[in-house]
């Protein structure tokens, strides 16, 4: 152990009970996003952090109103000229809870049992929101700096669990304030508790509904049945034609700007403990499925896909009703991988759907704002930063994952046209967006050691091969 | 003009103002059997049409209690030994009907205008069947016979608009009160007023719920999607699988006992005047579609099919939800032909669909209770008695015609195993169901005429080649 290492150690194990206290206070407010009842818990949450990092030395704190929800933002520059500047994100809203739902401690009155710390927040994403905090103060106590070895910058916003309506707008007003060479989402969680890990991705999304046209109204079945087109038939035909017969999405240019996954990065998945049952336990599946000559975790992190939401069309009651339906809708989301582009995607799904409309089908396609994929390559320095302050603090291998689903960081990726790492010490059972959300206390003092390294970890990797911007 | 032909028309155009008179009385009952309020309407309907059978002669006249609502028997047996007992099919309930809904005139007010008659029922399908009472009273008149050349019997339902949920339970216990040689459906019409055609069949019909389930709830299809089965899709496949690129049913052994139309079928058929635009503007439909080889009366007519009635499943509400289903639904119906079967459309189907089931997806199938298809072979000798009592009245050529959708007639034709042969007059515009129904009184009359003539072709055939029982 380095003599640094062993001065974050020390100065996290003495303030470890403040820092605790502290996020207990944090935790007791009840910012549900969600909630409008709550705007003024949530706006009361925002000013608690502002004055928390007053607290913990920030020079600049400010709350930064939106149309919706306030977020907070902090900067700590560093004396040192050629220091990088870094971007913290999280958010200091939450999910909905009560204790009807069925918790087993009201959670929002934070609850210590042995290491483990109940509340609403306490994992998703308070917890790891507030080990910055301690993080820096250790980074400045080991080290004997003043101020951080980078520019350091916060921004917590107040809606991620409302599908931050207003993030990117915000992101684009403030981007210059905003400005930075990487981004550290701590907003994730690791494999396990002694598998910890790296997030290095996240999927893009893009979503259409299918309106599918035929009869002018309901026909009756025996009458016309057999003689027109039916929308309902043609439009699962339509849904039929995604994949082909390997379940690789079957549309032309689709996969465009999708890479695949190197040797390295299938043997690092497959480094991770995997165990199928437990896996398809928690997708409630009976059984594993998909694009063949890819692994279940490849298939979610590394796959683009094409999904059926929903559909819909023509007599849905009890019983029985003969007809031609008037209409058929689907709701179809694509999840993207790599460089594949929403915009792209809507583009050649229009083009793929329009050859495919039989004569007396009228379609139409209502495409949602896609989300684009965020990938940062495993040998990118701030990444590899990430992976040496992690290591450090939990000394052993750190892995790496992806996540399945798609969130704000690709506003921030694209936005501010930085990379995107991910510094995240919840665990899969820590029940996000679920009843008994809890956070390990040592897990979360891990976080804060490790983010106490990452500063000097980017500080000297600007020094060597240094992260700059745009070059993912 | 035989002396027979002569003696029918002037006893009908003596009596067409009564008989028109006693139309109005009984078209101004709402025999709504959809209507439960109704029900004492139904049960008045039902004895206004007994007396009416009394005063026209029938020795025998019952009104029969169902579980739901009356029907009426009557019964004129023949004196002559060798003569063949004939069954006229009708019903004495009507559709719902209001003035608010759009009418012309009220609907329970008969009201004339020109040569047509407004009120709910008049084409279907008191009219028609009180067109018999005139009739067998027209030919008695022109034989001078006492008796009816054939036994003759009526059974008027008065659950017909509601799905004759009783009719198949009567018919059973009523058998032998009901055996017959042939059955005559007056519940049909023809081609147009100057295309006069008889029906010859109708589709039966095989209905099923499918209901395919997925994960145990709802799941997030970042998190899982690609990786386990979305019943969504899977159930789109099956659909999409349900015919080949031709059009055809391509499940096995669906098309056991389906029967190629004859090469004089296929001519008779053609020799209808259809303009395809106006039968595409009745089918609400853009275009015409469906199995190769076929026209559109063969695909409505003489064709089975399998159309999606209804399909469900996942989030279909407004915006997004990026999830995979826990369950995806179908209401499949197929409509079927010749002597394909209920029952082993069940067994084809269910064999199908078994083996298409992908890994993680429980299916289950629901069906319904099947309707036989109905149909006599043109050369069937109560069909062309039928074709010569329709040529006398209307001197000219009938043409044939079959129905697409699927009725009692199937009971009739299975429980009192007796062909089915249809004598109709009402026009495809005559309001079915619809706003402003009518029926053409010159029609009514030219309906009454032909019955007259059916009795004595249907007692010569008999005497030649007579129908017998079970000869279909």
């Amino acid at each position: 152990m380095s003599i640094t290492d062993r001065g974050v150690v020390e100065y996290i194990g003495a303030h470890a009970d403040d820092f605790l206290a502290d996020l207990r206070a944090w935790l007791a407010i009840p910012s549900i996003s969600g909630d409008p009842a709550a705007a003024a818990d949530v706006a009361r949450s925002a000013w608690w952090l502002g004055g928390a990092l007053r607290d913990a030395g920030f020079p600049t704190v400010e709350v930064w109103e939106t149309p919706g929800l306030p977020a907070v933002f902090a900067e700590w520059p560093s004396a040192d000229p050629d220091a990088p500047t870094v971007l913290v994100y999280g958010h200091h809203d939450v999910q909905p809870a009560a204790l009807a739902d069925g918790w087993s401690t009201p959670p929002f009155e934070p609850t210590d049992i042995g290491d483990r710390l109940y509340a609403r927040g306490a994992a998703d994403d308070k917890g790891q929101v507030l080990f910055h905090l301690l993080g820096v103060r250790a980074h400045l106590a080991a080290t004997g700096r003043t101020t951080p070895a980078v520019n350091l910058k916060l921004i917590v916003e107040g809606e991620e669990e409302s599908g931050s309506p207003h993030l990117a707008a915000l992101l684009r007003e403030r981007r210059d304030r905003l400005a930075c060479d990487v981004v550290v989402v701590s907003d994730t969680g690791m494999w396990a508790a002694d598998t910890p890990s790296t997030c290095t991705g996240m999927r893009g999304l893009a979503e259409v509904q299918i309106d599918f046209h035929g009869p002018s109204a309901d026909i009756h079945s025996g009458s016309f049945g057999g003689a027109v087109p039916n929308p309902a038939t043609a439009l699962a035909r339509l849904i039929a034609a995604l994949h082909d017969e390997g379940g690789h999405v079957a549309i032309p240019g689709f996969h465009s700007g999708v890479g695949e996954l190197t040797e390295y990065e299938r043997e690092s998945f497959a480094k991770l403990p995997f165990d199928e049952s437990v896996w398809l336990g928690n997708a409630k599946s009976g059984a594993a499925a998909g694009e063949a000559g890819y692994t279940t975790l490849e298939r979610v992190w590394a796959r683009p896909t094409a999904e059926v939401n929903g559909i819909w069309g023509g007599y849905i009651g009890p019983g029985r009703k003969t007809i031609v339906p008037t209409s058929a809708h689907a709701k179809v989301s694509f999840r993207l991988v790599d460089r594949q582009d929403p915009e792209e995607i809507e583009r050649v799904v229009r083009a793929w759907v329009s050859e495919r409309v039989p004569a007396g089908i009228r379609c139409e396609l209502d495409f949602g704002t896609g989300v684009r994929p965020c990938l940062t390559p495993l040998d990118h320095p701030a990444l590899q930063a990430v992976v040496r302050a992690m290591g450090r603090a939990f000394d052993t291998e750190i892995l790496y994952t992806r996540e399945g689903g798609s969130g704000p960081e690709a506003d921030l990726q694209d936005v501010l046209r930085a990379p995107v790492v991910f510094l995240g010490v919840s665990l899969p059972d820590d029940g996000w967006h679920s009843i008994d959300e809890k956070v390990e206390k040592p897990l979360l003092l891990k976080g804060a050691e490790a983010a106490a390294y990452l500063w000097e970890e980017l500080a000297a990797s600007r020094r060597g091969a240094a992260p700059g911007k745009d070059d993912r």
